[in-house]
């Protein structure tokens, strides 16, 4: 192999790792072969969603052979080639540096969803290809994207302490909702109330305002606690809102953290 | 035609003009005019919801046929009209003024909406009379209304990638829950659970707090799992509300921005 | 009759008086007599809503006649009373000023709640005494009631278009959805989606997160755009949320405002 | 006993009794032993509650027998160590010093979920042992719960008056829609909204939003005001959650309490 050659497959790697390594990068937000790998992981997740729903799997069964046969080649070769080109990134340098990018999660990831369809895996476990979306994380490189994450983060991880509480006292709510319930309508609906992880079910439902309709109280007693209960739900729901929000004003109005989490990401 | 004549015209066609467009009108506000005009589209549109009712275009056919050749008259009217006094805006003067303000969107508009009834058109298509609603948004001409919108959408805009990523936020919730609980309740309720996309549809009832109570898990550990998913869609409804309220404190904060839009509106 | 006689008549008068009408008392707050007759408006419309269901009212229509008849008496003293010492009144002086009282609004809803009932007037209309609850707003003269009741309204008219907005957003959104539904569901399901306004039945109960679930779409397309339609109802919860939140906020942060208030309650 | 046994005594109570009395903790946060009561608690509530399950029960009694006991034996401990070691407390010095903590709220609730498991009480008074569940507040010993809890406390005590009438207000709408659906629906619907207290019941799970759909209007004029009436419920959600969201705003930006706060809780 001449040094031309030599000097041209360096190239050829170079330029693909620039590519795939988002952190190697030289513009802001992400490459197009990244964008579209994104795309694809969507797409691929769609459709194995879709593949689990019996009357299209009846129905499409070979679009979806081949949809999945595609997927395989695709992240196959994607597969191979990160292997190959991690050679440029300064800490899988070596002759090993291959063998230590391939024992990193995102590689065993995505091994994990590649190798077992080789052997004949079946359908059974396409669902984890799902696991691909956290390649979608990547997207978080962008840098609005990455402010606005940061911002939300900050805001929860200030007020963390608050938020806890608040799941705490919803809980703390809620075994005494079902406590109360199950007293009061434990010997009229013995299967809905007749035992407090019983009761736990309705509280849930009526404490998060979700209210299915399954159960519900039927004697005055207990319909008068459950609308107690009910509107005090909704402070379960106010008081993590009004957290968050109070932490996110609070995130906004601190102009010169903006600048500098902008600096950081330029 | 003397020139009196022609000159009365001139004046009729003018006055009409600055009552029909709104950016011609010298005052503040809406014309009486075009105000009329909203109240109208309001209750054309109130009809054309009704008349879908079987059982009152059953009994009370007569009277929605009045209302609609009412309508179709008091339309084609306002359409020529339009027409006609458009040749006073300075965008549509010339021989082709008109031509081009009938090619125009809103032009067209009003056109689908008159014509077809014209060449008997039964009222299969009167739904298309709905699009009339979009006349309603001149109403935001109304500098109180449009100061309004423009806080609305100032503050929407500004916090518009921490929204879409609390969107983001939502989707993934609501299909990990919808992978959960297909996994620990599919084979007990295949019909509500059986796939993914069956499930999504109580995840998405669920982590909304709609929760129609059409599907729902009956297996205990279906049940703990729909609990926590429960809880943690009061997040989805926490963290954009949260986002939009801190958004709506910055902007009103601004007291300069204020200003300056009560200026631009003048 | 003495002079001693006529002052000691005036005297009781002026004390009734003074006691009776909240803006003649000397003290911050409301006199005993004014809460002992807030605490009885509350009995009576407790005992009004309770006496509407026919299972108490079968097994305790004595309890309850007692109980009528003890308000009836009650509050026709009261009214007698307020008539005599409304002549302290400075608006109600000289020979007419009585009359002048008794054609007050107030003093209507409290003749319309007590004269029907000496001509035998049966427990249908007993529902007229809820009217009386329109009493219990004078606990808005206690100060701090005042304040807090001043915030909210100042928060809310500061927002006032905005709010407003929000909600034509929401029905414009249930307006859409409701047509898209009917348009999707309608031949699927004639007796839920066949009409627009059977539609927006299902719009309003999904897009409040109410879901009483006695309708919902069954087809995947209707299944579909209900969810996407749910996910925008959360918008539709946290926006007026926000925009409350907002002026809440800034309602509180003008302390200025806040002791000019307090100083005008004094 | 000699000097040097009664010397040694007393540093092993000295050492239990700051080991188990929150306040003679002499580090931050809270000491081992408590921590493990606090888990010990968490996990004997979880079994008690788990016990109410006839299901479990059936299966598992001597599981649960095991746990009873052991728990019992625990708390029979630990009782009796905490009354030997108080008398190091200053409050509880003397002769009668135990006594008197014996009388103490605390213990006396240590007490009934022991004393009358010796005596042969069965699981129906199992329930006494979630009282042990106090014992967990003592977590807000530690200083990022305590100044997070007083966060709270402050924000909804300095909206005290605001949140009470956003109550009220709640109190009063569902009362108009109960009302207003009895004269609409009652006919209709005898059995669901015959009398204004079993219109509450609706009124109460429509204006919370959690919809069960045992009962909702069927006639038209009910559901246009139903409709009515979970719109306005979204206000009863929006109103307690902006105003706990500026008063959040508000202490949070208080930044010289947050450091007295601080400074107290060192």
């Amino acid at each position: 192999m001449s040094i031309a050659q030599q000097q041209k497959k360096t190239t050829v790697r170079r330029m693909l790792y620039m590519n795939l390594d988002p952190s190697a990068w030289p513009k802001a937000g992400l490459s197009w072969l990244n964008i579209l790998i994104a795309v694809l992981v969507v797409i691929c997740v769609v459709s194995v969603v879709l593949e689990t729903e019996p009357l299209l799997e009846q129905n499409y069964s070979r679009i979806f052979l081949v949809i999945n046969q595609f997927f395989l080649y695709i992240f196959t070769i994607e597969y191979i080639v990160r292997v190959w080109v991690m050679a440029e990134h300064h800490a899988f340098k070596g002759p090993f540096g291959r063998i230590k990018y391939m024992c990193t999660l995102p590689a065993l990831i995505d091994l994990v969803t590649v190798l077992p369809f080789w052997f004949g895996a079946g359908s059974e476990i396409l669902l984890l290809r799902i696991l691909r979306l956290l390649r979608i994380l990547k997207l978080a490189r962008i840098p609005a994207v990455s402010l606005a994450l940061r911002r939300i983060f900050c805001a929860l991880s200030s007020r963390k302490m608050e938020l806890l509480l608040s799941v705490f006292f919803a809980f703390l709510l809620m075994l005494i909702a079902a406590i109360t319930l199950y007293l009061l309508e434990g010997s009229a609906q013995p299967e809905a109330f007749g035992s407090i992880p019983r009761a736990l079910w309705w509280g849930m439902a009526t404490l998060t305002t979700v209210g299915y309709g399954d159960v519900f109280p039927v004697t005055s007693l207990g319909k008068v606690a459950a609308g107690l209960y009910a509107f005090a739900g909704i402070g379960l729901v106010a008081m993590p809102t009004g957290i968050f929000a109070a932490a996110m004003t609070e995130v906004i109005g601190k102009k010169s953290d903006l600048s500098d989490v902008i600096e950081q990401s330029k």
